[in-house]
C-alpha cells in the first residue's frame, strides 16, 4: 500500500512533468512559427537551369542548398538537360504547377522565357533570376555578375596584354542575355578607350568547343593581324585556345575566357590562356535563396539586383582557384 | 505516513521534472546560440551619415532599424551635423574607437574618407558603403541607387522631354562620388544616344539650393538656348526650379531633380519640376543592417554591390509618392 502510494506519487510528478512539458513545446513551437527567420521544410525552392548537369551549377547550387539551410527551408534543383530553349520552357511550367514557395532561374533566352516566368509572378510563386537574367521580365530581381561591367574588365584585361594596340575578335553565344552584355561592356570599352584597338568581328560558337575551335580557326586565317580573342563562356575558350595552338599562333595571340572550372585553369596554367574571368557562382545561389525567403517572409521591396563580382585570374593567381574548388 | 510517502513521491516527481528541464533549457538555450539568424542585443551597429538631421536619411535608418529588429540586434545613429568631410572622419573615428559590431557609412567624399574606412577593416569592424560609396575603400560591399545608371535614366527622360533635341546643364556636387557617377551618366548618355542634344555646362551647386538657383540663373542667361537642367541631387532641383521661375522660363526649361522629398513632390505637383528619381533609401539602410550582420555570422563572401534602383516620378504618378511617405 505504500509502495503503491509512492508508485501514485511518482506517476502524479510524472503526469504534472508530462502537461508542463506539453505546454511548454507547444510554446516553443509557436516561438518557432514567429522567429522571423526561421521558415518550414515543406517550403520548397527550386533551382531551374539548363545544360543542367554541368559542372558549372554545382557552386550555385551549394550556395542556394546553403541558404535554405540557415533558414531552414527545402530546395529542389531542375533543369533542361540540353541547350534547348522550349525544353526549358517546359521544365520551368512544370515546376509552376507544383506551386513551389519560390523560383531561382538562369534563363537561356530572355524573351523566350518571359512569358513563363510572368506567369510565375501572377501565381504570386516569387521568381528571380540569376546568373543569366531576363531583363524585361516581372522577376523580383537579378542576381549575377554584372556582365557588362565584366566584359569592360575583360577589353581593359585584353588592353593590357596586347600593349592597348591590335585587332580583336568576340566569340560568344549571342541570344544568351549574359553574353550579350559581356560582348558589348568589351566592344564599348575597347571603342571608347583604346583608339589603337579594335573589335574586328563577333562570332557565334554556340557555347560548345569545337564550333568556337572552327570558329575561331576561320577567323585567324581571315584576319592574319588578329591579335586577341574574348570568349565570352568557359567552353569557348578552350574551343579558340586548341584553334590557336592548331594555326601555331600560341604567344602571339592572347586568349581570354570566362569562368574557373578545371579546363580553363588548366589552360592558364599551361599559358594557352592568357586569363579568365571568375564568377562568384557561390554567392548567386545563395542570394537567390535569400531573396526568395525574404519575399515569402518579410521584405516589402527587393533590390533591382545584386552584382556577385568578378575576380581577373591570370598566371600570378591560378592556383588559389584550384585550391578553392 | 501514507501522506508522506505521498509527498516524497511527488517531491520525487517534481524533482526529476526540475532536472528534466533544467537540462532542457540547457538545451534549448544552447540551440537559440546555434541559430544562425538571431543576434544579441548587445550587438550594436552603427549607421553614420552627413548633414544627419535632414529628412533624406529617415528612411534609411527605418530600414535599418527593421533590419535589426529581425535579427535581434541593437542600431545607433550618427553624423556629421553638417556639410563637413573633416566632421564626418571625425565622427566615423569615434564611432570606430567604440568597437561596433558593425559600420553603414555614406561617404561625403570617397578619397578622404577611405583611410577611416580601412582602419575599419583592418581592426576586423565590418563596414559597408550606403548611398554614396568609396569604390576604392576596403569596404565589402556596397548597397544603394547604380548612380550612373540613374543618371542614364535621366538623361533619357530629359530626351522625351525635349524631343530629343536642345541644350542641357547639369547642376551637381562634384566631389560627392554618388554624384559624379549621376553626372557621368547623364552625359555619356546624351553623347551616345542623342546626337541633336548636348551637355553644355555641368555646375557645382553645393548641394545647397541658394547656391544651385545662383548657378542656374547664370547659365540661363549666358546660354539663352538652354533647354533643360537636371540636378543631381534634391536641394539643387528646388534651386534650379525657382530660377528657372525667376527667370521667365517656365515652360521652356524643364527640369529633372533627384529624391522624392516633400519639397520635390511639389515641384512635381506645380509643374516647376518636371520628373525626379526616386531612390529606395529604406532598401538601402534594410540590406546595410543584413549584409553587415551576415558578415559577422555568416557569409563566405558579400555581393560586389547592391543595386537599389529608381523609380521615374513624373505628374503622372506622383500622388502615389506622397501616399507612402
Amino acid at each position: 500500500m505504500k509502495k503503491l502510494l509512492v508508485v501514485y506519487g511518482v506517476v502524479l510528478g510524472l503526469f504534472s512533468l508530462y502537461i508542463f512539458n506539453y505546454a511548454r513545446s507547444e510554446k516553443t513551437s509557436s516561438l518557432k512559427d514567429e522567429t522571423p527567420l526561421t521558415g518550414k521544410l515543406s517550403e520548397k525552392f527550386v533551382m531551374v537551369t539548363f545544360q543542367s548537369g554541368i559542372e558549372y551549377w554545382k557552386s550555385g547550387l551549394k550556395g542556394f542548398e546553403d541558404g535554405a539551410q540557415l533558414f531552414n527551408v527545402s530546395v529542389e534543383y531542375r533543369g533542361a538537360a540540353r541547350y534547348d530553349v522550349h525544353e526549358q520552357i517546359t521544365v520551368l511550367e512544370q515546376v509552376i504547377a507544383k506551386k513551389p514557395a519560390g523560383i531561382a532561374l538562369s534563363a537561356i533566352d530572355p524573351e523566350a522565357l518571359t512569358p513563363a516566368i510572368n506567369k510565375a509572378h501572377e501565381q504570386g510563386i516569387p521568381i528571380v533570376l540569376f546568373d543569366s537574367d531576363a531583363p524585361s521580365s516581372k522577376a523580383l530581381t537579378y542576381i549575377g555578375t554584372n556582365n557588362r561591367e565584366a566584359g569592360s574588365v575583360a577589353a581593359q584585361q585584353m588592353a593590357e596584354l596586347l600593349d592597348q594596340n591590335g585587332e580583336t575578335a568576340v566569340i560568344t553565344q549571342p541570344r544568351q542575355y549574359n553574353q550579350q552584355e559581356r560582348t558589348k561592356g568589351f566592344q564599348k570599352t575597347i571603342l571608347q578607350k583604346y583608339p589603337n584597338m579594335k573589335v574586328s568581328a563577333v562570332l557565334d560558337g554556340k557555347g560548345d568547343e569545337l564550333t568556337s575551335k572552327k570558329q575561331a580557326l576561320a577567323i585567324l586565317k581571315k584576319k592574319p593581324n588578329m591579335k586577341g580573342i574574348f570568349a565570352t563562356e568557359a567552353n569557348g575558350a578552350r574551343g579558340v585556345a586548341q584553334a590557336v595552338k592548331a594555326a601555331g599562333l600560341q604567344g602571339k595571340v592572347s586568349v581570354i575566357g570566362f569562368d574557373k572550372d578545371k579546363k580553363t585553369l588548366d589552360g592558364i596554367k599551361d599559358g594557352s590562356i592568357a586569363a579568365t574571368l571568375g564568377q562568384d557562382t557561390w554567392q548567386m545561389g545563395y542570394w537567390s535563396l535569400h531573396m526568395l525567403f525574404l519575399a515569402n517572409h518579410h521584405s516589402r521591396s527587393l533590390p533591382a539586383s545584386i552584382d556577385t563580382g568578378v575576380t581577373i585570374i591570370t598566371k600570378n593567381n591560378v592556383d588559389h582557384y584550384y585550391a578553392n574548388d
